[in-house]
């Protein structure tokens, strides 16, 4: 009896694991509260756990607690291929449109389709650094990176009265690594995260990974919900806030200037660092307000990349910083990925100091505005309703008729071959469950609307 | 007068954090163990350690001690810039080579001059490149990476009989990359991993990131001292080897396949994974046994780049592991990195398909040849000893004339714009301050010896 119970137990924890709402390195509840959940006695709950923890299921820490072992989840996954019932979690949206066949509609992947970016010069930046010296096509970039790409970057983040100094400013391999670093530098194991809900699912992903306690605060038409904000503060004292300007993932909304204020002011007070991912800026049809210009880069890092406006095949970020954490960064980034791609950083500098960059945005802006309505109109027509109509970029967060839940409809469109967004990869308080995000640019297929019709009946 | 004492501990343990000998994360001596080496009370540390709680500069975890907090390091360091006093710590020769002033000598660097890489093959790759599909130029790459660059590799793998098909291959941003995914995925803080004493100097820098603790295993002309080893594994419970196949760094020496075997069977009876680091494999004379050859890939994780034969500026590296880990990496990769370098890769697949590559080997093996000789003797001329003369590759382990300490010699070559490679960069246990690495393709210059006749003086 004893046994059929420890073996639930056991079965109970396994599950949660394999489904990641227990993630390698987050801690098991207690022996009592799991006991008193599962209404078992605590010596069975001692059993099940010591048992897992022989299996190199969960590791004991004297006094702590017990915790999931970061060998657990990789041993426990199946084989690599796109998967219709992977749970929907903060990778569902990412394995299926980076491993979808060629040919697959992709509604919800977060990037324009390859022929809106910028290939003509692109194509010129390749040809200019194939004429270009030895030492730019075969050394290792310098620990900052190439100091004209550098250089312009500083300009453009002046531009939006971000003081960021040419000498503070570190390239890195992507948006994401900027992100990964500042955490690798700024985070402990445990240490309380706050992120928007919701948030561009891959912050947590990022955030599991560094073992991170991740906090979502309710994310509204202006910015995050600050009164909501203020309040977990109190009771969680993170260490860091990681958001979007400009244009918000996944809800298009906007920073409002007296919402930045106050989250900056309380940021002050609690002594919390802020992540300002500006990876959408370009696609602004004005400009909104930054937190790093309003605080002056002190303690606002500002990250972000090209990833969506010239080419997300050739790798590279920025991070900008106070200069006294940009020493600590270059040692993260040494040790863990050695030198920057200086190829990489040489093809973006021609990229961007190409004029016709300046006019492909316009373009692209154009087009995108023009793309929102249709699919918004389109979506309307099914029963969807946009959130907000956003003022600019490739998103529109929409809930979903009376009932639906955005879940299974994504499960059944990916039979038709159709990779959708899912509110709940976006939230992990599965609020989201009615809401989708579509990328308007990927919407121009006709058979996407008679999938989600389908799916929907 | 205990305020006294108080302060002198904080002090101490300050200047350990800002010299990087207590690294964030790594644990302070227990207080008994401090009082101790101090010769102080209890009390006396419990207070001081309490106060640095205080300034944030180290963290109390319940029932296991006091750590040295992530944020610490940054917040000490100095304005970035090449440092003749930096300390010789795993950072010392990459920061040193990486920020060098052009035209700076660099005996001590860890890669060939610009002008012996692939110049002609890459010219050639971003012309094809440049003329390539708009997917390719502008796309996110698959989650595993460029298909025909994974079939290449495993090509290459099965030549050296290690049993990788192209499915089982993952591209990365570097070799480093790949090693810090494989450590991302399989360590906890606290776990012992192995590495060679001596070895590359960033798998400590690498370790140190991921809070490991480090064991130095002794390394000699025929690969680890397995006797050695099998004392450390009893005793430590280590989780990973991290080691050079092919050309050992430093040392230049080569594992027997005697040592291969025994290395394995230790490995396999403590349940150890080994990570091995393939990335001087092109320019062996003659192929040495590979771990994960005489494992079949199972208990080893092959990685490696073409950062030191085709360039690195294109930064590409793999990892080649059992398929039930690959899932987790790939989770690991998007998390940390999302999509890999699409671009790179291309870059790469056409320079490594290219005819030419191999005459271009052929060519530099048999320059690093002659600069073997020649560099080997000028050494002797100054009273350095090369411990052995290696088979292959760039690099030369010598020991100093009598009583010369690395270090200082290193300092003061410095002050003269040569980057030399201390042996205590290479090693934990500092047993190597009579030691040097030196790169002969990059002692071509006559003032590097003049440089270090003077500083030997």
């Amino acid at each position: 009896m004893a046994r059929g119970q420890t073996a639930k137990v056991m079965d109970a924890v396994r599950a949660h694991i394999e489904g990641r709402s227990l993630a390698p390195g987050a801690r098991l509840p207690s022996v009592r509260a799991e006991a008193r959940a599962s209404g078992v006695s605590v010596s069975t709950v001692v059993e099940a756990y010591e048992r897992l923890v022989a299996e190199g299921l969960i590791r004991s820490r004297p006094g702590s607690g017990f915790y999931v072992s970061a060998s657990a989840a990789p041993l426990m996954l199946k084989a690599v291929a796109p998967r219709w019932d992977r749970a929907i979690d903060p990778f569902w949206i990412s394995r299926q449109s980076l491993e979808a066949a060629p040919g697959t509609s992709m509604p919800g992947c977060g990037w324009l389709p390859a022929e809106w970016m910028f290939e003509g010069g692109l194509r010129r930046a390749l040809r200019k650094v194939a004429r270009g010296n030895a030492v730019e096509l075969a050394d290792y970039g310098s620990p900052l990176g190439l100091e004209p790409l550098r250089a312009l970057l500083a300009r453009r983040l002046l531009a939006l009265s971000i003081p960021a100094a040419t000498d503070r400013i570190m390239l890195t391999e992507s948006g994401t690594q900027a992100i990964d670093l500042v955490c690798r530098l700024l985070i402990e194991p445990g240490d309380a995260v706050l992120v928007d809900d919701p948030c561009y699912f891959n912050f947590h992903a990022l955030l599991r990974a560094h073992r991170a306690r991740i906090v979502g605060v309710p994310y509204g038409p202006d910015g995050p919900d600050t009164k909501a904000m203020e309040t977990i503060i109190a009771q969680e004292r993170p260490r860091l806030y990681i958001t979007n300007s400009a244009i918000h993932n996944p809800t298009g909304a906007t920073l409002s200037p007296a919402t930045a204020h106050k989250v900056l002011s309380l940021a002050d007070k609690a002594r919390m660092t802020i992540v300002e991912d500006d990876i959408f800026g370009d696609f602004e049809q004005e400009p909104a307000t930054r937190l790093a210009a309003l605080d002056g880069l002190d303690r606002v890092i500002c990250i972000g990349s090209f990833s969506k406006s010239v080419s997300a095949s050739v790798r590279c970020g920025y991070v900008a910083a106070r200069p006294d954490w940009l020493d600590g960064l270059i040692d993260m980034k040494i040790a863990t990925s050695f030198g920057g791609g200086r190829m990489a950083a040489a093809l973006l500098y021609e990229t961007l100091s190409d004029g016709a960059y300046r006019r492909h945005m316009e373009e692209v802006r154009r087009k995108l505005g023009r793309a929102m309505d249709r699919t918004i109109a389109r979506l309307e027509r099914l029963g969807f309703t946009a959130e907000l109509r956003p003022r600019a970029g490739m998103f529109v967060w929409c809930r979903l008729p009376q009932g639906a839940d955005a879940g299974h409809v994504a499960a059944q469109c990916l039979g038709d071959g159709v990779v959708l967004a899912p509110g709940n990869a976006f939230s992990l308080t599965g609020a989201a469950s009615q809401f989708m995000r579509f990328n308007v640019a990927q919407c121009g297929d006709d058979s996407i609307f008679a999938s989600l019709e389908r799916a929907l009946r």
